[in-house]
């Protein structure tokens, strides 16, 4: 059960997100950019970040619905994101995202795991300052997010296909847009 | 030395800030709601909460600022943003800001770590659901601004009264418009 009160049959996140509709606005604007705005990391690698981060936080709510989209946008690859979250260095991705995920898992530690060395083989590997930049918000703020949902122990399904269906609607229509409809239809289907 | 090439002369966030507007702006806008909006917690209480979780985090940067602004609104009183940094169990607060600085401290470690027990002694010593709630999230969002400005390595001034002069501004102005406005002078300076 929620440690608060919450609206009845929303998932995870939504839950607080309708309780305290202030926060969730700036917290979907910054999803949206972060994992949907203009960028040479595509979504689906940026996507494949934040499951990554949330898994290493064990936060099944985010680590499902962030795999939900990294898979839609991998065009339903669901193999290569459980292989990125459980060993992301023998998984088939790019070197340059490998060198990315190593530093998201070390500010998922803290930030100052994140070593020089880490910084400079990504950047061998092709990254540039704002794929690097990204890389760290993206990780730091599931950290956020991952606290979010699960300190106030929120309910989450553990029926695989309702984020395979959430994760094209976050892919396709993005946080700010798809966070109202999914609220909507979960709020209906209560 | 930062690990992506910054504007030069600007402290902590403001670096990676300026880099990046575009998630700039939701941020300080979080943080304006959080610490700032209309609530029931003082926006003393609310920044010793941040300063207490950046503390807990060892980012310097954040539990400065944080401190400063803590003390600016508790009419300068910086030894007790120290008491409360350094064991906010013995620290001259009210008995349900310490509780609350103990859900702060367990969601600093992990969302999982806060407990029905913890929850329910906040709401025995009269903490309501969106103080609670409040409190998850101001915890859960200093681990997001605490590792982006670590995990880039920011730079960050020694000199207290650097801290107190941001804190009285940050308590005064607000993040939206103090954050501008310390990026400009700072941006002089250098």
């Amino acid at each position: 059960m929620p440690h608060i009160e919450l609206p009845q049959g929303l998932p995870g996140i939504l839950g607080p997100m309708a309780f305290s509709p202030a926060t969730a606005k700036p917290m979907n604007e910054l999803a949206e950019v972060l994992l949907r705005g203009e960028n040479t990391l595509t979504s689906g690698e940026r996507e494949l970040i934040a499951t990554y981060v949330s898994y290493g936080n064990e936060c099944f709510f985010c680590h499902s619905s962030h795999g939900g989209a990294a898979a839609h946008h991998l065009g339903g690859d669901g193999e290569l994101v459980d292989a990125v979250r459980e060993d992301a260095a023998s998984a088939a991705i790019s070197d340059k995202l490998k060198a990315l995920l190593a530093i998201a898992g070390k500010v998922r530690q803290g930030g100052q795991e994140v070593t020089d060395a880490d910084v400079e083989l990504a950047r061998e590997r092709g990254a540039t300052d704002k794929e690097i930049h990204d890389t760290v918000l993206i990780a730091a703020a599931f950290c956020m997010y991952n606290r979010y949902v699960d300190g106030l122990a929120t309910w989450a399904p553990r029926e695989p296909e309702v984020y395979e269906i959430s994760g094209k609607m976050l892919a396709e229509e993005g946080y700010v847009r798809a966070g109202a409809r999914l609220t909507e239809t979960a709020g209906n289907a209560a």
